[in-house]
């Protein structure tokens, strides 16, 4: 009998870069069914984006990629104005890499979830959000956006008729209006573990999470962002991973899913 | 009535960086029939690589990648000693980025030919020239190398059966073992365009050059080599290709012979 | 007898980058009294530096420091959001850099030029100047920065006491208020070479400009900003030099009036 | 009383960059009297770097500046066929970037030594070592260059003038030549720490060393060259600082002995 919710784990894989080294990737990769792959530009290289492919064919973790700013320096974290052919050159770019290494080990790459300042650039501009989502169109049709539920690159993946999944993270505080409460502010992390657990089944099962206000919203969870850098980031993805599957919940890829 | 001869003639293309200019990619590209297009590397990025493949489309010119090594200080023309696995990562890297553009512009790539101090090493250096042949054949089959007849590339090409184009120069000396004549030494340039055009068409026609020492080598021509920076390279490029048309000879791509 | 104005004039050289160049340098130096030379982060290599500062001394011209963002591929003209300890250190190894080629030519750096985009930050942002200027001041007291006249760089100069240069551009109009006209916006760019020459003449020995409005208002010049990228803009830097001369205005480079 | 003998202990320093941490600094820097500071090429940024020579004053620990070879993505250990002029111009640019810091805190700069590949290279070619020698002079004719002892730099340094401190390594094994046996070869490594230590004290304190060979040879030691990355490494140089102490050896930095 299939397990009646599904959800997918995603964490970032691959930021390692020459002789510096980032992550556990090796023993995360255990617990996630998706990846999202650094490709050159905030962090990893060729070598290192080889090893990931490697490893998350071996785990049967499904290959996304996790295209960010040219900013090494700044690990994609700092904003930086680029235009709308810039950025879309710049996701074409990293993401048909990517595909190279997929290509080469006989998978198929799966999504496509932009990284850091990115991220939340194309979560927040529509303008931009709608030329990242026609450049992965443009590369293929097929694959999946992953990125906030919600967010400009939502509204902008539905306009084209991109596939879109929603992801929730379970240590951040939520809005009312479902946007996350930004770092600094009171209630924008959850430091407790078995209440984020808590949470995060709630959203899949409930569809719905507490605000920081206290109000339900409601939620739509296709995948729950975990990170996987230091001991205990590592302990959660553990442990997020076995309460899912004892709460009834299949951990599987967005590709099992997202039509 | 189909012409007796077919030839390549391919030239690098997208060159430029940022703000910096080099090439007259919009003249040039009305001349070839297949472009060598940097990959980011030791030349060229994101937006040049669009611009390049979509004046490639409107003339009707084939898409090749021209990757090279990380040293976009030393224009790729610098020996760097990486490993294989390097090499390799490398070359699927940047012809995998390239690969996005061509997806996005409804195109196939149609070959590989690495570029500058690895041309070279590859040329000479079995090892590393079956690991570069390897890599593009994990990437696509159906790809061709394009490199200089009798190197290293060909010999490897050969050994693990990807496809493999000879091409030759119409500017360079050659050695009686078919090789160039090193740069500075007498002999190593074709200084008088007209000497150097019927060269080129000796070598298509009668598969015969005359080496520096003035003995006649057998030569098998798959491509021409031009140059498309500065005005006489340019004017060169036109007048090559008026005169392989004048003689007979049918310009197309790779793809339209090499099996 | 000593003429009655002095002005310098400024103009970035050494902007060139391994195979790639830009400007006329070795033209446009015979013009100019003060050069920003490029230290390698949006735009330059330790080559192109060598070089330059090496035809600076030749024609007597005083060298400067025009440090920018970590982004050649966006040649330091996007605006990234650094901290001001990032911009701090990122002022202090390019100056530092700069100045090596300096000491091993024997000559002394003159002055410190933010380039593009952070040069419109530090006009801007009082805290980013603020910073910035202690980073010169941090490194050698007697350095001059040089910016726009009444921007927050001069502002926190003066807060710091840090020598500042007034400069002034031929080829923009001016709002009421004294700052640019915003590029893109009607009356942003003075186009007649004749009246560009007369409205620096004219806020050399009056001291005033007359506004995009019509209105004439207060300015301070020290320095007077021009371009030597294209035949058009080497030829303006010929006239301003020859007309100011004409003028009875001295070209000499700061340090030999700023203290 | 003043100690009989003394010996500079070196470790490279300030190899983080960005986002992505290398070594314990913090920690090592208690034990040693020089750090090889890292300048942005092979390793490195202006964060690090202002960081790296501000714990270097606090614990009263030698700046000294490690240049290496523009290749981060290898951590500057693969050789680069570079000209004579680009090795001198690479020296100039990171020594100079390191001097700002320098000043910054008030301190001077007090050594050079070349990094990885480029180390390496300049301690066989005597013609890149001269140019290497030749461009630290001309940056300060007062900077020590530290190198293996009976290197081309050494040979480089007595032609010019400039001066040269000689650096043992504690871990690695000696030929009958005094050159360093060659990685991956046996011997090459002294594993041993009680060995290592024996051994250093015995080349300070007798200046012989016992070769792969058996053979006793000469050796000169200004400074001894340790690790700091890893809990093993940081050991070994709280080891190698104690055994030091305890034999009557003063760990004094090389500006107090090297004239």
């Amino acid at each position: 009998m299939a397990l009646k919710y599904k959800v997918d784990l995603n964490c970032d894989l691959g930021e390692s870069f020459g002789a510096y080294k980032i992550g556990s990737d090796d023993k995360v990769v255990q617990f996630i069914s998706s990846a999202n792959v650094a490709c050159g530009y905030h962090a990893s290289d060729p070598l290192v984006m080889d090893d990931t492919v490697n490893i998350c064919k071996e785990f049967n973790v499904a290959v996304g990629a996790h295209p960010g700013y040219p900013d090494l320096l700044g690990f994609g974290r700092r904003n930086m104005q680029v235009s709308t052919n810039e950025a879309s050159a710049y996701i074409k770019y990293q993401v048909g890499a990517l595909m190279a290494f997929c290509k080469s080990y006989g998978i198929k790459l799966s999504h496509v979830k932009p990284h850091g300042a990115m991220y939340n650039m194309a979560g927040r501009d529509i303008i931009m959000a709608r030329a990242i989502c026609e450049s992965v169109q443009e590369i293929d049709e097929n694959l999946i956006l992953l990125g906030l539920a919600g967010s400009a690159m939502e509204k902008a993946s539905k306009q084209i008729g991109l596939k879109f999944a929603k992801e929730v993270f379970a240590d951040r505080g939520y809005d009312d209006d479902g946007s996350l409460v930004s770092r600094g502010k009171p209630g924008a992390m959850i430091t407790d573990e078995n209440e984020a657990l808590d949470r995060v089944i709630r959203m899949i099962i409930d569809h719905k999470v507490k605000s920081v206000n206290g109000i339900d919203i409601d939620v739509t969870v296709d995948s729950v962002c975990v990170h996987g850098d230091g001991e205990k980031a590592l302990d959660f993805v553990r442990k997020i991973n076995y309460t899912l599957g004892n709460s009834g919940i299949e951990i599987t890829n967005l590709t099992n899913f997202i039509k």
